[in-house]
């Protein structure tokens, strides 16, 4: 079933790209940013580089436009330069130059990130994992799979289909994203709450360090405790470390029966407790627990003409079960659905395993992101982590805080991992919201002791915002280690940390 | 169910413990190893520790006996202080005052360990977390555990078994280490299959290092991309990069069915085919998947009286299934092992739920390590990770090598995730059997690019044979990362890296 939702959204997010397609002003014009003493591109340094790649895999001049615009077209840089090595070796050649040469480096995966992470600020080399998307050795036993950074998640399922098993990640962004990139950015995704996070399900890393030392971490083990378990710097540290080009992943047996419950609920207590007793009841089968406001949803099927299966209530919820028996699946989703209504947590609901109604209300869900971006004209967009009992709180008090000068403020996101995505829509973008939201979004998730990126990241958005989630001597020490691995700063700099 | 295998495993242990009360050599004496340049402890130093803590909380003289030595009775310390600190705060004046007078450190959990990890070499200062006990939260909506690192595994357990919850973690040795030891080793057990390693576990972790400087990285969310991910250089260093000293952990429903089978196989391709087919048939209430053969399954019983509930085989497993539905969970395993005896890979078998058979049956698995020690005198005992495919051809490989040296070579372990406890037993310990299987065991291990040390670590006693797991450009890198968070080098010396 999940192969449809996943599917379909590619859909919409290469439809929402479309959809704004006017060029964002230069990073560099827009933010106050200075450019860091690197060097700056000279004839040589082209030479170089095409000595090192075929000419045909050194980009230039136009060729380079979609390198240095990110998703979102939040970002815009400048770089003439884009390489696609097609080995490790070649990428250690491409550092170990840049680094003499103190050049600044952007790495870039599929380029699907959400913080303007993956794509250069100024005029930085782009390394593009594109063309190192070898899918190595399924081992069908222990379930592990060995690949080149830059294979595309989607392509990754497929082949892991065939061997029953399935990729414990799944994003809206799947057929451009590199499961590289969702690797160095730690990417979360719909079915986080069932098969954990990257940390857990990698199982090795080959990086590329700035000084291009090829740093070989592979392992098919998740039991392997020989040493320091250094692959961790590289998982989620968004390539400004090193740059992953191969892995190692434990990929989880494929669920053959899916059910999806659509559920209407009159309280953010209710959908707490609604989600406690799907814990309870669904243990083992749950793969996904959504909430959704009713603002959310109703942007997400006005703009996509969708259509709820249920009447309207305050907060919706998508809840998914997947295991390996459809019948038992059925019924303890259906005992669980009847102890809900019975306490009158749920007040209304619907639950198919068909395939099209699973489709069409992942669809709903799925759409909301885009929704929002295009509904209004602006959309403030925040990705936190906060404790349940404390979790919708922050959407009124936002709504509160804005006033008339929002068009809506609505939040959803994925319950499950205490993970969720705040909007303020607006027509355009406007200092004065922007100051009623920024830093009170972050300084309200700080008391509650939350994280301002769930699963976003920090990118090139955020470093000003990271010590609202990480205490000064947890910063220090992130400067110590990029000053350790990464003498010249030379990867993905203006990134992560506060500059 | 498996508070019954818990508990009686701690009886086990203790058993062991007290029936080889001879008191080991002292490390110096009986390996080669040069005491580092660090200060010896004056009267000032213990003023100082006493003004820190209080009197009562400073051991000395005969009360340090019990930490200078280690549950396998393999090395012996001499330190002549226990430090026992109540708080982070006292860790970190601790620290701070040995880092300045260069005095060496071994932190200490429940002193579990197998790899001679957990008490000193020479005379280092012992830091004991026995009094840092506290379970301090216990969100039952996220999972989320916060508690101090000195919690011992058993009562984190019973207190999360209070909300329906259970860690996820499981160990012979849970009556005495603590879960802040476990997670300092990346402890693996007999769960791990179930729900993964403790890298996608610990949501957050607060450590002291070298230099007393309190490491803040909590955090209660799954989901929290907020710059490096640094709480994993402390999981798995086994205390020598900073002491862990509060930490948090998400813990999973806790499963109402239990089911555990036990079967008589013909070859390891079979068992290897049968893993296979349990992980398709059984999905996500598989719980533990464990492999002995049939030397390891006679010498448990024969020291501990056991009886195998089925005729003798040359292999053996072990199959725990655990979910939120008894009546589904059986239908599932019976359907499994059906299909298993028709296919012919499975040729005996008993299924049960009822606690004292199943409490029986993990008796007979989890009594073998304890076995091995006992039957013949010595035994030389490696943990290491395979491929499945390769998985048990290094044990008539040992075999063979070592031929009328030894008694026996017996192999079992944790198929499901692929890590093997391979077992040389002989009289006493011998220079020529020792020369016969070492580096042999290792060398092999590389090939098959295993892992030495799957989940015992490497402590003292592997520090030599990080090399055939690690690559010379890893272990550079672990040195320095050492360097850098510990320059004088007083954090559990002697242990994890090569000298």
């Amino acid at each position: 079933m999940s192969l449809y939702c996943r599917n379909f959204s590619n859909l919409i997010a290469k439809r929402c790209f479309a959809s704004s397609s006017k060029i964002p002003d230069l990073t560099k014009d827009r933010y106050p940013i200075q450019r860091g003493q690197y060097a700056e591109l000279s004839d040589k340094d082209y030479a170089q580089f095409e000595s090192i790649l075929d000419k045909n895999r050194v980009l230039t001049g136009s060729d380079t436009q979609g390198h240095n615009i990110d998703w979102l077209r939040s970002v815009r840089g400048y770089s003439n330069v884009v390489l696609k090595p097609k080995t490790t070796e070649e990428v250690s050649e491409i550092l170990k130059y840049c680094n003499s040469r103190k050049l600044a480096v952007c790495p870039q995966g599929g380029n699907t990130g959400l913080v303007g992470g993956s794509v250069p600020v100024f005029d930085e080399v782009v390394i593009s994992l594109n063309s190192m998307n070898k899918i190595e050795y399924i081992d069908e036993y222990s379930g592990i799979v060995t690949c080149q950074a830059g294979a595309i998640l989607e392509n990754l399922e497929s082949k892991v289909q065939e061997k029953g098993l399935c990729v414990p990640l799944d994003l809206g962004a799947k057929g451009s994203c590199h499961i590289g990139g969702n690797v160095s950015t730690n990417a979360g995704g719909l079915r986080l709450i069932r098969y954990g996070n990257l940390h857990g399900s990698v199982t090795g890393v080959e990086a590329v360090t700035a000084t291009g030392q090829i740093m070989n971490l592979m392992s098919n083990f998740k039991k392997d405790n020989t040493g320091y378990h250094l692959k961790h710097l590289f998982i989620g540290s968004e390539g400004s470390l090193g740059i992953i080009t191969r892995l190692s992943i434990q990929c989880p047996t494929a669920s053959k029966a899916v059910n999806v419950s659509f559920l209407g609920l009159n309280s953010y207590d209710d959908v707490m407790n609604t989600f406690l007793m799907a814990k309870k009841e669904l243990g083992e089968i749950l793969s996904s627990v959504e909430m959704i406001d009713e603002v959310s949803l109703n942007c997400s099927n006005k703009v996509f003409n969708g259509q709820s299966p249920i009447d309207v209530f305050p907060f919706y919820m998508l809840i998914e079960t997947s295991g390996s028996n459809q019948a038992h699946d059925e019924e303890k989703l259906n005992e669980f659905l009847r102890k809900a209504m019975e306490s009158s947590l749920v007040i209304d609901g619907v639950t198919t395993n068909e395939p099209g109604k699973m489709r069409n209300i992942w669809l709903m869900r799925e759409r909301i992101a885009d929704s929002l971006i295009n509904i209004e004209g602006y959309c403030f967009k925040y990705d936190i982590s906060l404790p349940l009992t404390h979790f919708y709180e922050i959407v009124p008090a936002t709504k509160e805080r804005v006033g008339d000068l929002a068009s809506f403020v609505c939040g959803y996101g994925h319950i499950g991992d205490s993970n969720l995505h705040l909007n303020v829509a607006c027509k355009n973008f406007n200092q004065e919201i922007y100051k009623a939201i920024e830093p009170f979004v972050f300084e309200y998730t700080s008391k509650l002791k939350g994280s301002i990126s769930a699963e976003h990241g920090i990118g090139f958005h955020k470093t000003k915002y990271l010590k609202y989630s990480k205490t000064p001597e947890a910063i220090a020490f992130m400067k110590q280690i990029k000053e350790l691995m990464d003498p010249n700063g030379i990867l993905n700099p203006y990134k992560v940390l506060p500059l």
